[in-house]
């Protein structure tokens, strides 16, 4: 499924085992007030929900759905785009054609729905209360594009709700008959995804959403089992050193990985950049990378630049596509010839390798995550892993890991700006 | 075009005149050589070599062609990258559908390639010396499928080179008769995109790319005439306070804009990231931010976490596409009807407005650049500015900008490693 490794061991050697035992004991204690924690192993109710209605539901289950339209930002479309992104080349995910509503910007907007028509679209309308101004704006748009009115009965055949239970969405639902899933209580949007919020559209898609959440349970039971104690130093190391290493690199070896990198870049923006109890500002900054590709873009700033940089791989052991680089010699090019016959998928690997020796040669903490392969099984286990380290290190920063506090007052500010208009 | 205004004055003030005349000088003797200088005065037989072959090549000029394949990496893709999804909703772009080959990714070269046929595709591959690994297998991989050997006489009329003017891969392409255009001399992978590896396929996607150099060239004049002093003292400031504020954040108000953030953080990273001539480690870490969808992921951080971030926001001040927010009001949901009937571009720009006046009172050094509106000038003119931001920041670390080598040690090792296999 997933398996992991650090390479700093030495800089390790100070963090006591107390103050990993204290730690992990904190986090079995918060495990019972925190949403999310319970998403892998208490969604049975949720996830035949879901079958429940795909199954009865002809035009979802009859192919007669070509488009799924995602009304939602931020948390409520992260999670979705990056399993979808990381599994897209799988075999469960049928053709259906995933379409996400986030900015209005009305050129992306414009050319996103361009071709699309009500009668083979599902829309679903994704935020915990309603009040998200994007969602609403885009999901009034959508409205009066493709049902003219709110009172439309259509409406009630092609627009579902996710929501909060009795959130204002959900009793506006609730009133014209709109179908509606509840996000599990307690569950911050970004960390979400193993909800309602991922599993119905994953489902939609092909997904085994079932095999998700199993491999988010076995790696939830391995670290409650407590045999994950090195992700407790770790997430311990970034949070004594977050002055001598404010930035962390996800550093993914696949280009499927590129969403789950911007997942985790919210996740971890988000839930970390906080003023803590002395009324300092603490938190640490993320940053994906897809390998090879920045290589060639952001690598030379990780090897030279300064030092304030901690990096974590991710890399795939086995690709089902095994397609080759053929022996061809390219005259006066010969000496690339040393990768001839290999498969991509080895090139991949090896290029993760020679990136991670050479940064662990510059001293730099680097660790490693390796997927078996990509599947849903090890995709809601590195989800799970990445939540779990998340909700660490904002426990080590003794800070609220689950709100926002910080964006409130934009959005005053933009209320201001435009009632007055 | 372009307008810019920097909001971090009081902080600027130590900053002496006469500092910003030295380095304003420096970098007018660098000019004269270093090649991305010249680009937008001096390319006028590069486009006219562009034109004569679209204009001779009727399988381009006639509609024949429906892929255009890119086989390059970092440098040699991310600026046709970053123009095409900034313009790809403007009148002059045309239906070839745009493939990039970069990463040895099986999965995504399996599903870039799917459905394509070299009957109606035409092949470019990018790179100054052809012994860029990952472009060089995926050139072999391409000819293997689409060609069958190096020797098919349609790879003359499908697959053309860009590169350095006799480098190994000109000679191999001389040798096979392929069509070849040059990258003007002394000119960096990063800093190509004005060049023949960015005009090219700009031009056969049908983007006006004369319109593209003027914007560049006249930003570059209104520099050379000394009007850009501003410029040079933020670039000042971020090099005296690199320590301070590690990272710089570029925060794009429109989606279009992503890949550009993606072109600048290569630019940047690549660029600064350097070992100085004290050996210190130096550098700026960027960050590429899509307003508003990363309010919701990133702007949390910014706002309570660690005050080490500078932020430069990129705001179209006119959307062509009006398109508006419907007059609906959603029961129990009237709190958001305050945007009803605003253009989704207006609603887009407050949350600019908003976002940048929140970080301003919150004491972040934040500047903006306001684009009249997405046209080739204007992200012509962005290219140089960004260009020349880069050069002058280098200039006041006092590295090498124009090299990158931190990342030789890492293709020595894959070469150890794989040649061995």
């Amino acid at each position: 499924m997933i398996s992991t490794k650090l390479f700093f061991e030495e800089a390790l050697k100070p963090i006591k085992e107390s103050e990993v035992e204290t730690l992990f004991a904190k986090i079995c204690e918060e495990q019972q007030s925190i949403g999310f924690y319970s998403l892998p192993t208490d969604s049975a109710r949720t996830v035949d929900n879901i079958y429940k209605f795909i199954l009865s539901n002809n035009a979802v289950y009859k192919g007669k759905i070509k488009n799924l339209v995602l009304l939602g930002i931020g948390g409520s479309s992260l999670g979705t785009k990056a399993v979808d992104c990381a599994l897209k080349h799988s075999k469960n995910r049928n053709d259906i054609n995933l379409i996400f509503l986030e900015n209005c910007d009305p050129n992306e907007v414009g050319a996103l729905l361009s071709g699309v028509k009500a009668k083979d679209t599902l829309f679903i309308m994704i935020s915990k209360s309603g009040s998200t101004i994007e969602t609403t704006s885009l999901a009034k748009y959508v409205i009066a594009k493709f049902f003219k009115t709110i009172e439309n009965p259509r409406l009630k055949k092609r627009f579902l709700i996710i929501t909060d239970e009795d959130s204002p969405l959900d009793r506006f639902g609730k009133e014209f008959g709109l179908e509606r899933f509840y996000i599990a209580p307690n569950v911050g949007g970004r960390f979400s995804v193993l909800s309602a919020v991922g599993l119905l559209p994953l489902a939609i898609l092909g997904y085994d959403i079932r095999k998700l959440l199993l491999g988010a349970a076995k790696f939830k039971k391995s670290f409650f089992d407590a045999n994950e104690f090195e992700m407790i130093k770790k997430a311990l190391y970034y949070v004594h050193n977050y002055e001598k290493y404010p930035i962390n690199v996800l550093f993914s070896y696949s280009s499927s990985l590129d969403k789950l990198t911007a997942w985790y870049v919210q996740l971890w923006a988000e839930s970390l950049g906080k003023i803590d109890k002395d009324g300092k500002n603490v938190g640490l900054t993320p940053i994906g990378l897809v390998g090879s590709v920045d290589q060639h873009s952001f690598l030379q700033l990780i090897v030279e630049g300064p030092k304030n940089k901690s990096v974590t791989f991710v890399k795939v052991k086995e690709f089902k596509n095994n397609s080759k680089i053929p022996n061809i010699t390219i005259k006066n090019l010969e000496k690339t010839d040393f990768v001839n016959g290999l498969n991509l998928a080895d090139l991949l690997n090896a290029q993760c390798e020679a990136t991670l020796e050479t940064l662990v040669e510059k001293n730099i903490p680097v660790d490693i995550i390796e997927l078996d392969t990509l599947n849903e099984e090890s995709i809601g286990a590195l989800i799970f892993y990445y939540e779990l380290l998340t909700a660490i290190a904002g426990k080590a920063f003794d800070i609220n890991t689950y709100d926002q506090p910080g964006v409130e007052f934009g959005k005053r500010k933009l209320f201001e700006k435009l009632s007055k208009k």
